[in-house]
């Protein structure tokens, strides 16, 4: 007498994992991926990295034996390397050997704590641009005031933050509709508002790229572009997409990140003298940290690289074990849904 | 006995009030000057605007009627007109007219507290840029964690925030130039440091523009070229003076202004649940208030515009007198010590 049906289960996904890389360790990725292998039905893990520490890991954690396979990979790329020359050097680093896998089909997407720059060019050597776009784009979501989407996220996602310096007006075109597919499948937000960064509201405010994409996306079907905001709907979430280039995205990314350390140092600074602000000071400095936690990507799941064929997460090097399940979930969840399909369809012919 | 010199009297320096447009009204722009006239004897006041609202202004507060002139504009660009057009239509706006009188040598300086876009387009239109500048920058200060100059500033200056959108990187090499002149003469400042915005501290670092202009500025003799900036050393005041296009200026600007806000609001956000918190904002709140108040342009004395052969200061729109007096006074200040000299001499050749 009801009409509710049982979901058909997941068709099973195999995502890579980078164990090398991550500030905490490989311990720290594999303890991840062995609670994701109990908890997910529908998610095979691939171990790329040091074998023998892969083994000796694996020996020691429960996980679910069936859903794990592991692949040497005898070299490693440090945080502090430059990445093309760490690549050219290291032919066999775990992040170049996990994402050949997962281009040779061995995984359908990949998970990496590692270098930021080396996993970008890394999906740029192996994976291939997706028809119709030309730059890929790395996104990250970051916290904002107002609330969004089905499960009241308070984060919006910034696209590119790095990926591509300079972007074209078809560029920007095509970051707005990758991040408006990632946001309607990762955050179940049906009808994401994408908006173009800019340094006024009005459509003919900005640079020539700026300008022209914009004209493009108000002809562009599928996406609910909303026009231009400005600096300060980037904290305030105004949008649920922004969308730029990647040198400014890359620029508001690290200002946030550093700007409330500095809100507070000021205000220590400028009313030193003011016992009661010092008291608030005090009080609130736990409440800043937890802040701080919040905003880590720890939380959720980690920076797509968008606009190849296959997905990339790029987890925070700090990540702990819950945050690369998190990241394996996330990059499953887009397998699942297609992402990359999904994009495709929605560029402009 | 003493070696100490009696300086010498300050050349008599004339500067060109723009009375309307404020957000405050010509009452309080008049207020502000009537008090410079009394306080400083080396600055005269070209009044510009309604000359009855002036006239009637002017009898009801004291100040240096041998120091104040007065000239009649009958038109006015509103803060929400656009500028071409509102200037195109209002040939005899006040901002367009003093404009005009400063180019013609009636005033060395202007000073508005108008609509910023007509500010800079009459600068454009009325005013020469120096010979070696091709675009124009609107300068801000903003405040920050380190401390500078013989006064021991909370602020660096930024610029181009808004004038040039897309400066290329002789415009970046030229905008060094003048911020590095503009903080030396108006901060006291001897040998202010000043970066380049990037997504990446080292050279090769960014869009071809900034890489190019950070190569140029290692060449430069003159200035204290310390490389590039990042995002997160906008906040902390790392470098003196960061230089940047107008667009990427413009945003991170607009940023900075929302983010106090919403960091707070975030904390209450997340942490409502939790009382200590509550009460340690609560006790900030006033505090933040105060950050407002310094962080806003009103004791440094407004935005320059630079690059051409006339100072022009932007004065905030809800400026009070006291902020209208300061603003004349750097606008004296630059033209006392020759800024726009300085920054021709510094120049590359």
């Amino acid at each position: 007498m009801s009409s509710s049906v049982t979901p058909a289960p997941l068709q099973p996904v195999t995502i890579a994992f980078d164990v090398m890389g991550s500030d905490l360790g490989p311990e720290e990725i594999i303890r991840g991926v062995a609670q994701l292998t109990l908890d997910t039905p529908h998610i095979n893990a691939l171990l790329v990295g040091d074998g023998a520490v892969i083994d000796a890991a694996l020996a020691d954690i429960r996980h679910n034996a069936e859903r794990v396979s592991v692949q040497h990979a005898p070299e490693v790329v440090t945080m502090d390397e430059k990445p093309a020359a760490a690549l050219d050097a290291k032919p066999n680093a775990s992040v170049a050997v996990a994402a050949r896998l997962v281009a040779e089909g061995e995984a359908e997407a990949l998970v990496s704590a590692g270098n930021t720059g080396a996993c970008v060019l890394s999906c740029a050597r192996y994976f291939k641009l997706l028809p119709g776009v030309k730059r890929a784009a790395l996104a990250t979501v970051y916290p904002t005031q107002a609330v969004r989407g089905l499960k009241g996220d308070p984060f919006s996602l910034i696209l590119d933050v790095g990926a591509t310096v300079d972007a074209s007006a078809d560029d920007l075109v095509a970051f707005a509709v990758m991040g408006s597919a990632y946001a309607r499948i990762i955050s179940k937000n049906p009808a994401p508002s994408v908006a173009l960064l800019s340094n006024g509201t009005e459509a003919q405010k900005g640079p020539p790229r700026v300008v022209e994409a914009h004209a493009k996306l108000q002809q562009l079907a599928g996406i609910k572009f909303v026009g231009n905001v400005e600096g300060v709907d980037i904290p305030k979430g105004t949008a649920d997409v922004v969308v730029c280039d990647g040198f400014v995205g890359n620029v508001c990314l690290k200002m946030l990140e550093g700007v409330h350390d500095t809100v507070i140092e000021l205000a220590s600074y400028a009313y030193k003298e003011k016992l009661l602000w010092r008291a608030g000071l005090a009080m609130l400095s736990s409440g800043f940290e937890r802040i701080k936690q919040v905003t880590d990507w720890e939380q959720y799941g980690g920076a797509p690289v968008l606009g190849f064929d296959r997905m990339f997460i790029k987890a925070h090097g700090r990540s702990r074990a819950r945050a690369i399940g998190n990241a394996g979930k996330v990059a499953a969840k887009a397998v699942s849904h297609q992402l990359a399909a999904e994009i495709q369809k929605a560029l402009p012919k």
